[in-house]
C-alpha cells in the first residue's frame, strides 16, 4: 500500500512544487512503488518541429518518480533527484502525455526507478526516463 | 564564428520556444560551439528544501545545448535532443543560475555537448549535463 | 523473426568480438527486438565486496543491446554504441549473470534499447542499462 | 594530497581488480580528486571497424573513477559505482587510450565525478564519462 494517499501528493504539488502546478500535471494512479501522471496538452509546450519540448517530459519524469519514492517511504519531502537519464523516442504527437512511474530498486540511501512515457492513446514509448533519488537519513 | 547571431537566437526563442520564454531563460554569450545562459530566479522554481526545481535546470541546460548546436550548424530548428543525462551535485541557491556549454563532438548526426551549471556567484557546480541532438540531414 | 540467426551472432562473436570471447559470455536466444545471454561465473570478475565488477555487467549489456541491434537490421557489424548509462541496483551475487535486452525504438539511424540485468535464479534485477546504437547508412 | 598513493593504489589493483589487472590498466598520476590511467593497446580490444571496444573504455573509465574516490576518501574498497554514463564521440584509434578523470562532487554518502578518454598523441576526446560512487558509512 502506499505511504501516502493520492490526495496526500495533490497536497505535496500544491503547497510544494509549483513547477508541476504551473505545467498543469496530475496525478492518477499511486501505489506502493508505482505511479500514473498526466500532463494534458498546451500550446506552450510545443517546439520546432509541431512536437512536445523535452524539458515538460523531463519535468513530467521527474515528477512522476518523486511520487514513487513518497509511495515507499512516506512524505519525506526532501528526497532529491541525483540522476536523471532521458532517450527521447519518438515525437510526441500533440496530445496529452501519460507518464508510468515504478521503482527499480529502493535502498536505504538512494531509490532508482523507471519512467516510461506516453502519447494518450498511442502504445509506442515517446521516452524513456531512469532516475534516482537520495532519500535523507530519517 | 557562430553560424547563428545572438540576435537570431534570441528570435528563434520567441517565436519557436515558449517554454523558454515562460521560463525567462536568456542568452548571454554564444560563438561557435559555446553557449552562456542565465536564468533569472523565480520563487515559481522551488521545491521543498528552499532549492530550484530540478525540471528548471534541465531545462535550461537543454536549451543552452540547443543554441549550441545552432551556433555550429545554423538555424537547423528541427534537431532534437536524444538523450540527455544530469547529475545534480549541489543545492542551487535561490539566486540566478548560469549555464555554460560547449560542444564535444560534432558528427554528421549526431552532436554531443556538455552543460554545467552554476549558482550565480559561486564557482561550484550546481549540476553537470551531458546531451545529444540530433541533427536532420540538410 | 530476427534478421540474424543465433548461429550467426555466435560467429560474429567468434570472429570479430574478441573481448565477447574473453569474458566467456553466451548468447542463449535472439528473437526480432530481443535478446537473452548468460555470463558464466568466474573468479575473474570479483571486486572488493564479493562481487562482480561493474565493467563485466557493462560489457554484457553493450554486447546483448548489439545482438538486439543485429536481430532487427541484420547483420550491419558497423553499428555502434553511442551512449550508454547503467545504474547499479544490487550487489550480484557470485553465480552466472543473465541479461534481458529488448529493443525500444528502432529508427533510421538510432537505435534505442533496455537490458535488464540479474543473478541466475534470483527476481530483483542487478543493474539496468539503457543503450543507444548508430546504425551506418545502408 | 592524495589520501591514497600511487603505490599503494597498484596494491588495490593487484589485490582486489582482477578485471583491471587482466586489462593491463596502468595508473600512471594521482592526486586528490585527479587521476590519470593508460590502457595499453591491445588486439583483443578490437570490434568491427578495426576500432576500441565499448566495454573496455567503460572498463578504464570506471577504474579511474575508482581511484579519484579512493584519492579523495582513502582506502574505502566498498566504495561502489551507483551510475555510469558514457557517451562515445570518436572511433578511437588502435593506439593507447588515456583517461583522466576528476571528482566534480565529492558528498557524504556519494561522489560524482567526470573522466575524459583520449588516444594517446591525439586532443580529440574519443569519449566522455561521468559516474556516480556510493561511499559506505565510515
Amino acid at each position: 500500500m502506499s505511504r501516502i494517499t493520492l490526495d496526500e501528493f495533490k497536497k505535496v504539488m500544491k503547497e510544494s512544487l509549483p513547477f508541476a502546478v504551473m505545467m498543469g500535471a496530475e496525478v492518477i494512479e499511486l501505489s506502493e512503488g508505482r505511479a500514473t501522471f498526466r500532463l494534458p496538452y498546451h500550446d506552450d509546450w510545443l517546439r520546432p518541429g509541431g512536437t512536445i519540448s523535452g524539458p515538460v517530459l523531463m519535468g513530467l519524469a521527474d515528477l512522476a518518480m518523486y511520487a514513487v519514492v513518497l509511495s515507499a517511504v512516506g512524505r519525506v519531502e526532501l528526497a532529491v533527484t541525483t540522476n536523471l537519464n532521458i532517450n527521447f523516442l519518438r515525437k510526441p504527437a500533440p496530445v496529452d502525455v501519460i507518464a508510468e512511474a515504478r521503482m527499480l530498486k529502493l535502498g536505504k540511501r538512494l531509490a532508482v526507478g523507471e519512467v516510461e512515457l506516453f502519447s494518450e492513446g498511442d502504445p509506442d514509448m515517446v521516452a524513456h526516463v531512469t532516475a534516482t533519488y537520495s532519500i535523507p537519513p530519517r
